[in-house]
């Protein structure tokens, strides 16, 4: 039977992160899955359009000081802009006070090394993009290869389109399965991959080695795991 | 073994079009998939943020004449807006004249109905969101009840998140598999949905009444046949 604690009348109050170089996709996915059922602040650093790692420009429609202090779930996005994301000290600051009185502190993709970066992650289980798993470790949390991970009020999701899998898995968490079953049914989410090719353990050795090269990834981890020794004490 | 036309330097030129009241998700998906290999425009009446179903704004790059006349790929994404976007003259004669000339002519959800509506899927196999699939036939198409449907050069996909199939099966047509295996393996798209209440053959019958009413399918639907039967000969 379905859990019928769907109320659309308490909406939840949701902070989601732009940043230059975001994945659109990290975001717009769970924005979807969320937006029935909540009030969403794109926060930015400032209200100018924010330009994604794929070219396309989103609009904020809030700066981090009018951004709610008290957010029901705070969302951070993955893409190309996380290696820089990672060390801008303003939005380390906001990330960590807004993360501090988040019920729910939630990322997809490499979204997840922000948070981790905030220092939100350390000690919890959590998931990130496949090409990023190790460097989760660098910050004191515990990579888990699912796509989907809940951990106290830590919910991280994997790569990219797995936004989708966190967005329905955490609605039903917060609003219940009749929730997150219509809003599934609403956005025809019946998946029907064209390939056996979505993550490593499934893809030909050459499809992983030309998405490593393309997502730049062995040079990006060195970056951040650089960084991260640097900054130990 | 895999197809190997992966060629980055030739970049499909592609016309995908804005317009208020789209479902994000139906653009996001296919734009993540193709943009590697596309100049992408993303085309509107002015170059002014346009407001999506949802309320999050995307900044058009073009307006209708600063789009490329002969485009690879014209892409018409769905949402709340399309029954008003359906009977916009200027932008039903934008999708007319690209389509004319376009090598494929695209859709993702009901933006099939924005193709219809222009006179585009006259005789043609094509899919549309599941609540939709009847409507089709109103403007002499063939509704098939398929994730993505290819019928000559009309590709068109299913609802929201039938883009990112959508996306993967245009770009193996067009750029090969390996391009596309390595695109799936970036974006992880190995889904894992949480529920089996995707499509109306799965869902449960009160999963499929509460989806009914708040898409506002069926007020939506009559609205569109009357017009339609209003503006026969």
């Amino acid at each position: 039977m379905l859990n019928e604690s769907v109320n659309a009348e308490q909406k939840l109050v949701v902070g989601m992160v732009l940043f230059p170089g975001l994945t659109l996709l990290d975001l717009i996915g769970p924005l979807t899955v969320l937006a029935y059922h909540s009030t969403i602040y794109l926060v930015s650093s400032s209200l100018k359009p924010v330009t994604s790692d794929q070219g396309a420009q989103l609009v904020p429609n809030c700066d981090y000081d009018g951004c709610p202090v008290n957010l029901d779930i705070l969302f951070i996005p993955g893409g190309d802009g996380v290696v820089d994301a990672m060390v801008d000290p303003a939005l380390l600051s906001f990330v960590k006070t807004r993360g501090q009185n988040a019920g729910y502190v939630t990322s997809v993709c490499t979204g997840a090394l922000i948070l981790a970066a905030a220092g939100l992650l350390e000690g919890f289980d959590a998931t990130t993009h496949w090409a990023w798993h190790d460097v989760l470790k660098t910050f004191g949390a515990n990579p888990v290869a699912k796509r989907v991970v809940i951990d106290r009020n830590r919910v991280t999701g994997g790569g990219v389109t797995a936004g989708i899998d966190f967005g329905l898995s955490l609605l039903a968490h917060l609003r219940g399965e009749l929730a997150a079953q219509t809003r599934q049914l609403m956005i025809e989410y019946d998946p029907n991959p064209p390939f056996e090719s979505g993550s490593p353990e499934k893809a030909e050795p050459k499809v992983i080695e030309l998405a490593e090269k393309l997502l730049n990834a062995a040079a990006e981890r060195q970056i951040v795991i650089q960084r991260q020794n640097r900054a130990r004490p």
